[in-house]
């Protein structure tokens, strides 16, 4: 089969495409051809034994979507993205990728005869705005208090619709956070989440900015991958006309992380963390949402860590070199 | 303040249009400008004693939307949209109209400097899909099972996010099933709600293809100018950002519909309607909602029927000339 990734330059869409190239397959089906594009060319998976073709492509441009779609790939992942914090600063820019960019994708779809590709669309927990309840459930209402999140839950919709009209076969990812993101310190709000474990495991310094019992939901970026691995090959009728699902996670607050860290790497790691409040960074997480009960994505099959020292320990396993 | 009405040649439109005629006023504010556009001309109002421009323009044409917008009116009322059927029949056309046709509307307003007019949006009841809780509540999740309700929810979510960036101020107003519309009968699945009260009261027979215990939610074509009166002027602060809800009204099946018949004209007038179970028709009915709890509307004062006979007699008053 055939595997197209758009956003392949990403984080996940690096770890899937080298995740494709180890295994030669995807949720046990063998992959003959991938193809990888963003808007640099993706240079990952180079020792994939199939046929591997990667370029750099924005969605955006007429043309490209058609492009993508021409050798009729048997599974597309939809990864490419202006994240949060430039959608909401670049107004246009983030409706002409996040939304117009998806939509150029679906109707290119539409455009290839005897055609009905699994599409797999990465949306976020942005779709949900506060006020929340303690856990939030699989039917809580599409609230987004950003332009992203509204991107987002707006490709949600034309995925239903694109997939009950046959046009295409989707499932909506809703990813929790990914933890431990690896590489450099960004400036992203969510980063001390991976921050405070990634730069201690490391031997570094990591500052806090927000108190201890402040909660989120997370997962590892192993278990990003599965989930679309899960996707990729799934049955889709028992999802129905709602293609869409938060993914399941770990909910842990920041004291729970904190000793996650201690049981893994000791007091020494733990004393790397140094407090200093950031009423901003305070105030945007506060928005966030805890915890979530996620019904519909277990009972078709996705799973994630049971734990945050699990989270930890994949960290150490996957970015370290440490093993299991 | 001046008034601009897009789609202002359909019932609603029509209505509105006049009752601003008749009152010179919207929402107790006065109008000294009315602007009504459509597809085609609208011609109604033309006793308006007000500045009144009326002309046909396509809002999906380049450039319509800026001209709209150019003399910065106060209330832009949206009503203009392809309907569920032809929406579903003309996925591209339905997508242009309803989607991009919204869209640029709120790009357009967008570009003006210094501007930020009352928004008030056609939504619908199509937004939600089953299954179904008896009483459906204002947090009950965007579940649209045809491209109509799609393009509606999705319409929703721009108005909320170019609401929340204060580039509009924005009313969604989902409208119950107007009832009794005026005119002939059409061929729209849900006619018959008003064809069997309508053409009794006009001594013709009608047709009834679903069973009496069909229960659906109701208001008049006066209660449908009020909701738009209302949002014209209201206080939206305490909407926050969820600028959209559904609209009260009545829920009533067929039996009390009938039974409210009888009570105003009669059992000569129930005799008139023959009972042609439809299976076609009654499946798509079955798919549609009953009622509704609609607390954030009431709260922020719209307000429709109390009762099916209320709505018979608003019937007569409006379209049949009876004194009240």
């Amino acid at each position: 089969m055939k595997i197209t990734i758009i956003g392949a330059a990403g984080m996940i869409g690096r770890k899937l495409a080298e995740r494709i190239a180890q295994t030669g397959a995807i949720g046990g089906q063998t992959v003959d051809a991938m193809t990888l594009v963003d808007v640099v060319a993706p240079d990952v998976a180079t020792d994939f034994t199939g046929q591997r073709v990667s370029y750099a492509a924005d969605l955006t441009e007429a043309g490209v979507a058609a492009k993508l779609v021409a050798d009729k790939p048997d599974v597309i992942v939809h990864l490419a993205a202006i994240v949060s914090g430039e959608a909401e600063a670049d107004m246009d820019k983030g409706y002409r990728v996040n939304l117009d960019g998806t939509r150029a994708l679906l109707e290119a779809i539409a455009g290839v005869p005897d055609y009905c590709p699994r599409v797999i669309y990465a949306s976020s927990l942005a779709v949900f705005g506060a006020p929340f309840p303690t856990k939030i459930s699989d039917d809580f209402n599409l609230t987004p208090l950003t332009s992203y999140g509204t991107q987002k839950a707006m490709g949600e919709l034309l995925l239903n619709d694109y997939s009950r009209r046959g046009i295409l076969d989707g499932v909506g990812i809703r990813f929790p956070t990914i933890c431990i993101r690896p590489g450099k310190p960004n400036k992203a709000a969510s980063g001390f989440f991976s921050g405070i474990l990634r730069e201690p495991l490391n031997g570094q310094e990591a500052i806090l900015p927000v108190d201890d019992d402040v909660r989120h939901w997370f997962a590892s970026p192993r278990a990003a991958v599965g989930y679309i691995e899960h996707a990729a090959m799934m049955d889709t009728a028992p999802l129905g006309a709602q293609r869409c699902m938060t993914m399941p996670g770990v909910s842990a607050t920041v004291a729970e992380q904190i000793e996650a860290l201690r049981a893994v790497a000791g007091d020494e790691a733990v004393a790397l963390i140094r407090r200093e409040p950031d009423a901003t960074i305070a105030s945007i997480v506060a928005g966030w949402p805890r915890d979530f009960d996620t019904v519909r994505a277990l009972e078709t099959g996705f799973r994630a860590e049971n734990s945050f020292e699990e989270i930890i320990r994949i960290y150490l396993e996957d970015e370290m070199g440490q093993s299991a």
